[in-house]
């Protein structure tokens, strides 16, 4: 059986993916990927997700450049859940041109402080 | 405004959870939470999640007596995912046993292997 078969697709032919940093082991972002999604990731060594709001297939990085090159893939018990070690080039996972997409903690007042810089502006990454 | 009021829930008013141990920083299991569940997580400082299958909330570590203690509640750029930075009591997270849910990879033969052992049979965890 192929390594695919493996997976438990949501009703809408989804999982979940978690990314994190294969060197400091953060957790960078959260996403979604169809069966072409992961299969491209798988072959190509680089993330590509599924967005639910385009619906399409999206290159991480295709727009940025920052690219996640696929460290190891693994996945979860239930078989529904994906889990990425990837490398973030220029370690800026985030479109906020933050490193990390969780950059919020609640504190003891139970508020939510940003405790990771802009590292980049968004609109100097995505400019045309 | 309410720390509560940041997060968007989605159309089953449900969000991703991962968890993540806080010193090792591996990442253990990935579950739902409703309104409900986290709120619980964050007056208890233990994790609470919402079943999909069984439809109600069920308190981490409930049968087993692995619980999570809560360390930090992290939310991400769109306020739809919740990351949660736990200790895992006796280091049992997967219901099968196992220190995280996410024991298998893909090697490089295209197979699922596991790297993580059984650490304690589920007969015995959850023997009544």
């Amino acid at each position: 059986m192929s390594w695919i078969h493996s997976i438990k697709w949501d009703k809408d032919g989804l999982v979940p993916v978690i990314a994190q940093d294969f060197r400091t082991h953060k957790i960078l972002m959260f996403a979604w990927m169809n069966q072409e999604a992961l299969e491209l990731t798988q072959k190509n060594k680089k993330a590509f997700y599924w967005s639910r709001s385009r619906k399409k297939i999206w290159k991480k990085g295709e727009e940025s450049g920052y690219l996640q090159h696929i460290h190891e893939i693994r996945l979860d018990c239930d078989g529904d859940v994906i889990l990425l070690k990837i490398e973030q080039i220029d370690n800026i996972a985030c479109h906020t041109g933050r490193e990390t997409c969780f950059y919020r903690k609640l504190d003891d007042k139970d508020m939510w402080v940003t405790d990771y810089p802009v590292v980049k502006e968004p609109k100097d990454i995505y400019k045309k």
